[in-house]
């Protein structure tokens, strides 16, 4: 009975295997690829100082990322986010190897939600500082200080790029792996 | 053939059925503690005002919320993540009726993860504003404006806790949504 019935949705099955071996491998790729975001990020945001070319007797002007707490919590985060997708690479790996693991994968979805927020939290709070680093803010005579340190701004701008592409990316991660779940139980 | 394999998992299936139905309640449950949260976020930033007892022939002191943009966009967050919610009730009720219910599962899943994504961004970029108007900045001269508007900083940080609960309450409903949907193609 069972034999005839696994007969029976053997050509199904194949290509079923297929397609989810295919979302394991793309799953692979997206990781690896987030990765060089969140960790491009964090070096690109952990380097950042500038010194300005003018000083006087007793104060150079200085600006490091550590100046401001949120650009170290956004380092931290994304830094934690990278290592956490290094280590789901075996994950990921052993799912594109057994199709059919299950509570792996619910694993993967709740950690991988966990990091997003993480991940979101840090991006947005430090986007949040940079927009007054630029414009300021007249009500709280909070001064921009982009016009002193140019390059400073331009560095801790474009480092955000690499941790929102990581949100985008790990959104993805998660659709994936909610696919690849619910794929295990059709065709029954 | 199929008759038969019907009979022989009916228990099993009554008892899978009866744990799926309740996990579909309690998402419906999640979520409208997480409607509460959100939307009492929202209403108690977006009514925050404070007008000082000490004014100048010219200047009145005000502090409102729309005065920082970053508490602007915290306000549309969390009213856009509420709104989200009461929507999906409609499919967490199906859910509950209709337990083999994949597709819209993952759209949920799908949509959940988006709205996460936006209710942690307005969460932690205001809780980055917070943070500096209680300590403010000695390296970029901002000050700290919680000394004149008391009231005003009190009623900001207390709606961002809300705010706070409802992205792990959408944890939540992530997790049970990956649960439901790999339970559907167990005792296979």
């Amino acid at each position: 009975m069972k034999a005839g019935a696994l007969e029976l949705g053997h050509a199904s099955k194949m290509t079923k295997n297929g397609v989810n071996r295919g979302m394991s491998i793309l799953d692979l790729f997206i990781r690896i690829i987030a990765i060089i975001a969140t960790l491009g990020s964090a070096i690109a945001m952990g380097t950042t100082n500038e010194t300005l070319p003018f000083f006087t007797q007793f104060v150079r002007f200085k600006a490091k990322y550590s100046d401001l707490p949120t650009f170290t919590f956004f380092v931290v985060a994304n830094a934690i986010v990278s290592a956490y997708l290094v280590l789901s690479l075996g994950l990921s790996i052993y799912h594109i190897m057994r199709n059919r693991a299950q509570a792996t994968r619910i694993a993967l979805i709740f950690f991988d939600v966990a990091m997003l927020g993480l991940l979101t939290a840090g991006a947005s709070a430090s986007a949040a500082i940079v927009y007054l680093a630029h414009k300021g803010n007249t009500k709280t005579n909070w001064f921009p200080i982009c016009q002193q340190y140019d390059s400073f701004c331009h560095r801790t701008s474009g480092s955000l790029v690499g941790s929102f592409a990581g949100v985008v990316l790990i959104i993805l991660l998660v659709f994936l792996s909610a696919i690849a779940l619910s794929r295990q139980s059709l065709n029954h």
